[in-house]
Parts: structure tokens; sequence; C-alpha cells
């Protein structure tokens, strides 16, 4: 044992070798990549890109599934393509929301123009369908505002008509929040897509809800800087359906949540009141701090119009690494490793378990096994992104071969270039794609306390037994696992061996059953499960006090058996 | 100029330098401290030690100032030991608000028992007033909860009775939200101070909301960890205060702000409801994230009793330089530098002018000028916090080495040791003590964009000519100016030439008239400077659904003309 730690010792100091495999085998393995240039990437982002790939992929494959999209988008939860399963939930659609009038077309049309009135069916049959084609609504009618007193109009109009509204951003969510449940107005934010400053002293940035996540980082890219939020979903989701869902994504674990970057929002209200609360400060204690109810509310309490937001620096070096442990015990004091001595620039702690390596080596083509010689039970990928290459590179080193002597590390590689590290991410991007091809597979986005989150992962697999793979990977960073069931198709009978048992456990550990995805209409009943009665009972008081006709986002992240009137 | 620089140059790269003077008179400069021991702080807690001194000198300082407390503490701004200069506001006593009777106090006396109900005069003369011996109340008496529940069975009874409450931690705040302003009840958390869990894997620490500060601190440093949180008040401030304040203090910087951190909270309603909020999670999408609505609402919306919190883990290097810039678009660059070129490690950016200087130089004992030969319009504190004491040096060097070639700073000093780092924080903490000494003084904490920060100085000092010395320092990293105007002695005059033209101004350039203060008593009828009317209507709102009778912290935060019934 003591001879391989030494051989990496050596290579790590005489800094000559171009793949460091951390391993006892190291002389007898292949590099996974011959490249031979130092890993370092001067622009970040261009090392993001190969991740979207995935997605984009993983979104084509979605799109041609031979579904049948009935109008009820119910039936569609007991189809064989769900893709998130979750047991059924009926709804009724509210009888006292109007429908749509030639009136009110006319009323639209005076507002926003002609182009600003979208009632094409092929334009519809896209926004009423969901990104994973699970939900379909039936809207006859978008409306495409170009700023807020324009927002401010409709919705005023919708409040005194009672028109059930859904706001639209880029529809990427994946719990059915952003298309109608019915025949709602859908309010896209899309044409709002304008940069209105950005301050390179603060690095606060100012734009319209309508931008694209991907093209305000390319902005910021260019003034060296980078936003604080970066997901699979960049290249169409919207900033203003991020704070919307407050989406978590790839760098939470370093720059936190969107509670802590956002500063600022523009927000118009149901009845049409525009709330500027779009400051450009850091700091600001004068009353109470009401943008964070819009951070998060699904659009079911306002439609975000302006985004202010607090943007770090860009910083220039970037190293991944993808390490194998014997136990999820040595995967815990690695994170606590990890976030002690590489601190600071510790910026991704991603981790899978062997269920899911055989998947994605088995179903997705061009993935190689970076340790070839044997399976481990864990598998951990480590980012830092720092301000110096040398620097950063010698930290890692450090860490590493502490962790080695720890033996909290069976094996690992450190990616030497561009290429490399997006083999380690494509690794555990892949998982989603490969757990498709696998077959059915039900997925649960959970946060639980670090400590018991694979304890679940274990007696779920003792409860399914044969009857389904359990496969487990996700944020450790974070405490987010997303758990899935792989399955050679659909069964009810498994799904109830799941659910609720998935949500009561997860629940009696005090964990989340929505970790960053939302509730939206696929878990709006499910809410009691990680929140207090009293909770959720002053949460459908403060959407009454604020929507009281309830138009916005209606069915959506409460309860709807809240809002019954008597 | 190339001579020193090259000096500057040699020492840094030989490293057997003991004082490096960053300047071109480098040779002929003392160093005002000759320790010889490199600066290195393996226990951070220990460097930050000596600021709280001027804290607690300064708290002796106002404690034996020979105010006369007079029963009506409206008076007392017009007193001549007014230390936050404002417009004094007339308020009323609400009426419809009961008074103690012997049945109430049988009633609280078992629930808590003889001593959770305190009458005794001494002790109430203290809760009566604030730290700053600004406000003084009447209340007769004190409850001490010690747990949720008791808090909850007081608000319970208080609302029934309509008893006003005033919600009471450590009592440091300075703009009076701490002390009843009539003779509200006191509801002290003060005996709710147990740790009730530390993970030390995610570093979340759940505790009672009466943990002091300070106690805390040295708890996670015990465990490697740090407090997300820091400021002069540690000693005495309580966990539950911060949230309610959301204060900002001296690593908001680094950490950000409690929004970002606090992950959970319990908090008691006015009507008695136990809200569970603690969460443990870093990531929680279900539904609207209430506790946001009580991070900062000083107790106006409900009673914080138990907290979450996300630490970081503790980093083993800190080093301080003080610098000199010619002038504050030298101030600007240097901070897009420092973000820049120090980024992960920066955690202080503190700036202060010659005007601040100058008094702490004239008015603080012991304090040594760091430039003896020469004065500078512009001063700036820099600190970095990391995990690696050479590559941070190093860090620290080449951003300093690069502003010096870019002339953004006209002189330096960074310490060796302890000693000297705390002469530098001395200097920048030393201030309002140095303000004090000289005489009356006008203070404002505001938030104003940077790049428009110094105008207001600049503009005030024009405005006021010989009767006031402007002086201006604070966090500029996180955009929070203290705008001080110091006079020989308090003059109705002179207050009418700084007010409403400060609040107006800062109004007109998107800042606000409280960045880490609060509104409290001193800046309820304010609050329009810096939030529109829309906002500010919803606020009330939302008080109003919370606590519909308005016990809660009454005439504070929100103008109390908003709840007057009609």
């Amino acid at each position: 044992m003591e001879d391989w730690k030494s051989t990496y010792r050596l290579l790590t100091q005489c800094k000559h070798f171009f793949h460091c495999r951390l391993s006892p085998n190291f002389h007898n393995s292949k590099p996974f990549c011959l490249s031979g240039s130092r890993y370092h990437c001067s622009q970040p982002s261009e090392l993001v890109k190969p991740y979207i790939g995935n997605y984009q992929q993983e979104f084509q494959t979605f799109k041609h599934l031979p579904v049948s999209l009935g109008t009820n988008p119910w039936n569609r939860c007991r189809s064989q393509y769900r893709c998130f399963a979750s047991q059924a939930t009926i709804i009724q659609r509210r009888p006292d929301f109007s429908t749509i009038s030639s009136e009110d077309l006319s009323y639209f049309k005076n507002i926003l123009g002609e182009r600003g009135v979208v009632q094409d069916e092929e334009t519809l049959d896209a926004v009423n369908t969901d990104w994973m084609r699970k939900y379909k609504g039936t809207s006859k009618l978008m409306l495409q505002p170009r700023t807020a007193e324009e927002v401010s109009q409709i919705l005023k109009y919708c409040n005194s008509r009672c028109l059930a509204v859904v706001p639209q951003g880029g529809n990427t969510g994946l719990v059915g929040g952003s298309v109608p449940a019915f025949d709602e107005v859908i309010v896209s934010i899309s044409h709002m897509n304008k940069i209105i400053s950005f301050d390179k002293v603060s690095g606060i940035l100012v734009c319209e809800a309508g931008c694209i996540l991907e093209n305000l980082i390319a902005f910021l890219d260019n003034q060296g800087f980078v936003m604080p939020l970066d997901l699979g979903a960049k290249g169409s989701c919207q900033i203003g359906g991020n704070i919307s869902t407050n989406a978590g994504g790839l760098r939470l674990l370093r720059y936190g949540s969107l509670h802590g970057s956002v500063l600022g929002l523009e927000v118009v209200l149901a009845n049409g009141t525009v709330l500027d609360m779009l400051g450009t400060l850091r700091k600001d204690n004068t009353g109470y701090d009401l943008k964070h109810l819009f951070i998060g509310s699904e659009g079911s309490l306002g439609i975000v119009t302006k985004v202010s937001i607090l943007t770090p620096p860009k910083l220039s070096s970037v190293n991944v690494c993808f390490l194998a442990c014997k136990d999820y015990a040595s995967c815990l004091k690695l994170l606590l490793e990890a976030k002690r001595k590489l601190g600071e620039i510790l910026s991704a702690f991603e981790f899978l378990d062997h269920g899911a390596m055989d998947l994605v080596l088995k179903h997705l083509e061009g993935v190689r096994n970076p340790f070839p010689s044997s399976m481990h039970d864990f598998y951990v990928l480590i980012e830092t992104t720092g301000s110096s290459e040398s620097y950063d590179r010698e930290k890692l080193d450090a860490f590493l071969l502490h962790s080695m002597e720890n033996d909290l590390i069976s094996d690992g590689v450190v990616a030497q270039d561009i290429t490399q590290a997006s083999s380690c991410w494509h690794i555990r991007e892949g998982i989603p794609e490969a757990l498709m091809k696998a077959g059915g597979v039900y997925k649960y986005d959970l946060s639980i306390p670090v400590e018991k989150m694979y304890d679940l992962v274990e007696e779920m697999g003792v409860r399914l037994g044969a009857s389904g793979k359990v496969v487990a990977y996700g944020h450790l960073g974070d405490g987010n696992l997303h758990l899935n069931i792989s399955t050679p198709q659909y069964d009810d009978k498994i799904l109830s061996q799941i659910e609720p048992f998935v949500y009561e456990w997860t629940s009696k550990h005090k964990g989340s059953i929505s970790a960053e995805h939302g509730l939206g209409l696929m878990k709006a009943n499910k809410i009691h499960y990680t929140k207090s009665p009293e909770t959720v009972q002053l949460m459908a008081n403060i959407k009454k006090l604020l929507d009281p006709n309830g138009i916005l986002n209606p069915y959506k992240v409460l309860p709807p058996s809240l809002f019954t009137k008597s």
C-alpha cells in the first residue's frame, strides 16, 4: 500500500506527470485520456459547456417519446411514460374561473398589439406542454408583454374578470409548475429580456426577468464575472423562472442560494400593483425583506419582471478529480476534509453509487470507466475553482495525499485537461439519461441530512428486493439526494412499495420532499410531508392576502383544498 | 518611483523582510511595530478579540455619560447627549393597549414561576434603557420564559388581553428597537440559551435564540468552524436578536447576509402559534420560504425562539494590510482589483477618509500613524482569510505589487503579526470612539451604490462649510457608508441642514437609510425614503395578518399611522 502512495508523492513533487492515478495499480492502469497538457481552464464556461450536451440529448429523448397527450393531464400520470413517479392526484377546474371571451381578446390586443396575443395552435401546443412531456394544459391564449406596465394591465384585468393565469419563463421546470393545469391564460415573460445595467465595481447585474440564463452567463463572462447560478437547462431557462423556482444547480455549494445573491426584484401582484423592490444594495435593513416571498413561490404570489443580482468575479483556475471510496462513511469524511482543506476553492462535491456507475457504463456510449480494473461502491466528483492555477493545484494535491494516507480514497484520477474534466462530469451528468435508457424509472429529488442520506437508499433496496434497482447520486455537498428506482417497466405495485414510504421516511428524518425542483402541480398535495400544518396555513393566508381571487398559477404549490370556498 | 517598487519586489521575493513598507520613502520610515515574527494567526478568533476592546471601552464611555433619563424618551432626542441625530418624532401610547393588572401577574407567575417574572426596579431600569442610553421605556414587567411553549403561552395571553410586548435579546440595538417605547411587557429570551445540536459534516448549528453570539463563536471555534456573523457587540448580543435585526457585521463581505446562512427558525406568532420552520437543510423548495419574513423584522412579526444556521469551516491563515490611496476613484479600482486578485480569500475591505484618520490620531491614545511622514486623503484596510499561509500571503503580495504598479496605492503596510493586525483594525474600529470624544456627532448608517457613495460626503461638506466636520468610513466592500458630522456641540440649525437632505439624497440615489441597524423606533417614520409606498403598504398588510392586534413591538419598524384604527 505504501508503494503507490510514495509513487504519487514522487509524481506530485516532481510535477512532470501527465495523468496521476492515485491507485495501488497505478503502473498497470491505462489513462482514460492521453492528452498530455496540464489541465487548466482559463474560461470556466468552456469547461461547463459539455455538461449541457447531456441535458439537450435527454431533452431530445423525451421529445421523441411516443406519448399520447390526452386533454386530461392526470390520465398521463398513470401512463407508461410517466418520467417522475408519484401517486396520482385528481383535481377539478375551479368553476369560478372565467373562460376567455372575444371581449377579453380585444382588450389584450388593445394593450399588447396583435403580435403580443398568441392563439395559433402549434405554438399553444408547445407552451401547454412541459419540458418532460408529463403535463399538458388546454390554454387557448398566450400573452407576451414587453414591460412591467403591460404585465400590470394584464393582471389587473384578469383579476377583475377572474381569469386564471400561469406565468411562464423558459418552461424547463420539472414539476408541472410552468404549464396550465386547465385553460389558464399563459403570460410569457420571454420578450422581457433586456440587460438593464451592470456595475463592474460591485458586480451587481440588473436585468429583465425573461433573460435566458446562458445569455447572462455569456454577458458576465465578457465582463469578467460569473452568475452565482448555473444549471443544465441554462440554454432555455430564464432568470425570472429561476428565481420563481429558487433554482439550485451546480454552483450552490460555492455561492449559496438565490436568497443570498438576489438583491432586488420588481414583481407584479395579482391585482396589477407593481412592487418596486429592485434595490441594488448588499445591505438594506428598512422593513420586511419581502422579495424573499417571491423567491421560490413558483409564480403563485406575483410575476417577477426585473431582477437585481450580486455576481462574483470570474476565477481562472478550475480542477476536477474523480475518486472512489470504499463506503458511504468515507464519502462523508472526505466531504468534511474537502471543506476544511480545500475550503474557499471547493466548488462541487458530487457523489454516485455503484448502481449509478453500472448504468452509465452500460447505457451511455463513449463513457469509459476511470478505474477499469475494479468496481467500487461509491464515487465522488470534486471540483475546485480559484484564482491561482498553481496554488489551487497544490492545495488539491495536498488534500488528495492526506485523504489517501487516511484511507478515505480507494482510487482516483485527476483531470489533466478540459476533455478529461468533461469526461468526469459526463459520468455524473449522464446518469439521468442512462436511467431513461434502462427502462422505467421512479425519480425523487430529496434533501436529507447527509449522515442519514444513504440509509434511505439501503432501506429502499431491502424493501424492493429484486423488483427494482435502487440507484443514488446527487449533490452531496448540498445534502441533495437524487433517488431513483430503475425497473424494466412501470408497475403500480412497485409504486405502492415506494410511496408513501419515501415521503414518510424523508419527513421522519426532517428532510425535504423537494430539494430544488419545487412542488408545482406534482407535489402540491404533499407539502405536509415537509412543512408543519401551521406553516402551510400561514402560506395559504399569505397567498389569500396577495391574491384573494387565487388567479395566479392555481392548483400549484399549496393544496387546492386550502382555497375551496366554504 | 521604480526604485521603491523594485525594493518591495526584492523583499517580497527573498521573503526575509519583517516589515514591508510599500512606499517611496521605505528606507526612511520607521516600522510601527518591531515585532519580527511573520504575521500568522492560527486561531482567527485571537485576532478578532482586540477589536472588542474598542466597543467595550465605548460602551463604558456611554455608560458614564452624565445623561438625565427622563420618563419621556422623546425629550432626550433634543438633549445634548443625543448620540444618533434624527429629527424628533412624537408618538402617543396606543390607548387600546391594556395595562398590567394583578390578575395578569398571577397568570404569568403561574406559567413561569416567581423567578420568571421580574418586577424589581433596578433590573427594570436597565432593560428599559437601550445600549446607547438614547431611549428609555417605562415597563413595569419583564418575563423570562425558558421554552418556546412558555413564549407561546405568554403571547397567547397578551394577545387576548391586548397587552403590548417588546421582545428583547442582548439589548445592543442602535435604533431603539429592543426597549419599550412606553409600558410594553418585556419578553426576554436570555434564558433560552442552549446549543441543541451541531453537525460536523454539514457545519449546521441548531441552538436556542438566547445564545450569546460570542459563546457560539467560541463553541464553533472548538469544533473547527466559524459563525458567518461577527460584530463588535458579540459579547452581549444574542443570536435571536441578530436574526431579528438581520445584523450585518464584519463577515458579511465574505459569508453574505443571514438570509443566505440561516437555514431554519422556530418562531412564536402573536397569537401563540409556534411556527416550526427549524429545517437543517441547505435546499428545501417546498412552498414559500417564510423564515425570511422574520429575519430583519425586528420582532414585530414574531419572537424567534430557535435557530438553525450554516457555519463555514475555520480557516487558518489571516492577513491584514493598511493602505493609502490618493483619491476615492483609486479606492474603487482597488476594490475591483481585490475582488478579482484576492477573490476567494478576501474577507474585509474597509475604508476611511482623512477626516476619520485625523480624529483617531488626535483623540485616541496609543494609535500611531502607519505613515508618519505624510497624510493621505483615503485609507483602506484589507483582510484576507484562507486555508494556506504561504499561498495566501503570496496572493496578497502579488495583488499589492500589481496595485502599486498601477498607481492605485500611494503607500501601505502589511501587518507582520497579530499586534500589528490589531493596530490596523484599531484605527478603523476606533473611529466611533474618537468621534464621541471630539464633541457632538450626527451619525448616519447608509447603503449607497459604491460609485456614488463619496459624492454625498463631498456634497455634505460643501453644504455645511465650517459649521461641521464631515467624516466618512465604513464597509466599502458592502457599499455601507457610516457618515458622521462632527461638531463642537449639538445644534438644531446644523441638524436642519443635514436632515432631511441626507435621507433625500440617499433616496434619490437608490440607497438605503439603514444599511445594517434596522429602523426600530428611530426611523420607523422614515421608511418611505427607501421603500416604495406599495411595498410599505404590503408590509403593513403582512403585519396585520400576522399580528392583528399589533401587540408585537408596537411603534417600531413601520409608521404607526398605518395602524391607526379608523
